[in-house]
C-alpha cells in the first residue's frame, strides 16, 4: 500500500489526467470515439459524421490504434479492395463517461431553447443517463465535495 | 415536448460533446480548469504546474473567462503591479465529472506498477470517488448499456 497526503499546491505531480489527454486530447480522436461508439465504423462515414479532414483523420485513427482504443476488421465490398473498419476495444469503451460528461457538460450550458440535441437512455429501464461523481461508498458527490490526495513516492 | 427517435448512423447530428470541446477541446485548457480546481489561481502557479508556454497560457485563461468557466479577481502583492488571479465559476466547476472521468481512465489504463498518483475522496466519508454513468433511476449503467436518442427537429 502506498502512502497518501492531501494534495497542496506546490507538489509536482503526475496526473492521470495528462496522460488521458495525450491519448485522446486531440479534439478530433474522442469525436471518432464518439463515432465508433454509435456504430460509425467506416472511414468515410466517420469522416462524414465528424468533418474532420480525411488525412488527420487517417492520423488520429491509426494513434488510437495503437493506444488500444480502436481495433480494426477487414472488410470488402464486391468488387473493391479490402478496407478496415474500427471498433472499440474494452479499453475504448471505458472511455464512455468521459464523454457522457461532455456531452453532459455541453447539454447544461451550450444549448440554445431548442434543448438538447441528443438524450441517452439506460437501454433495460429508459431512464437519462448522465455522468456522476460517486463514491466508493454510493454516495453521489458534488464537484466541490473532493479532496486530492497525492501518492508519497 | 420535443419528440425523440433512437439514433441512426445516416443522421447528421449537433452534438453537445462536439460544443464543449470548442469550449474546452484544446489540451492546455483542461489543465488549466484542472490547476484551478485544486486551488492554484496564479499565472506563475498555473504555468508551472501545467508546462503550458506563457503565450499559449494567456490565450487559454483568456478563452476560458471569456466562456464563463473562470473569473478574475484582482491581487496586489506589496510593491507589484496589480495581477489578475483565476477562479472556477460554477459553470466551471461542473466540468469536473469531465476531469474526473480523464482521471479514471488514464488510473485505470496509463498507470505503471507504482498505481495511481492521485486519489480523489468524497470529503464526508473519505471513500474515492469516480465518475460513473447513472441514470436518472438510479441505476449504475455500463458503456454498452445505453441507446442514445436524437432529437427530431
Amino acid at each position: 500500500m502506498a502512502d497518501f497526503v492531501v494534495h497542496t499546491q506546490t507538489m509536482a505531480r503526475t496526473c492521470s489526467i495528462a496522460g488521458t489527454l495525450e491519448v485522446v486530447g486531440e479534439r478530433w480522436a474522442l469525436l471518432v470515439v464518439r463515432e465508433v461508439s454509435l456504430g460509425v465504423r467506416r472511414f468515410a462515414g466517420i469522416q462524414a459524421a465528424t468533418g474532420a479532414p480525411p488525412a488527420v483523420l487517417s492520423a488520429r485513427l491509426r494513434d488510437l490504434v495503437a493506444a488500444g482504443v480502436l481495433e480494426t476488421r477487414a472488410y470488402q465490398e464486391p468488387g473493391a479492395r479490402s478496407r478496415l473498419e474500427y471498433r472499440l476495444t474494452d479499453v475504448g469503451r471505458s472511455l464512455q463517461p468521459v464523454l457522457t460528461a461532455l456531452k453532459d457538460w455541453g447539454d447544461a450550458h451550450l444549448c440554445d431553447e431548442r434543448g438538447v440535441p441528443v438524450v441517452t437512455r439506460h437501454v433495460d429501464c429508459g431512464a437519462a443517463v448522465h455522468a456522476e461523481l460517486v463514491c466508493a461508498r454510493g454516495h453521489v458527490v458534488g464537484p466541490r465535495d473532493l479532496r486530492a490526495e497525492v501518492r508519497i513516492p
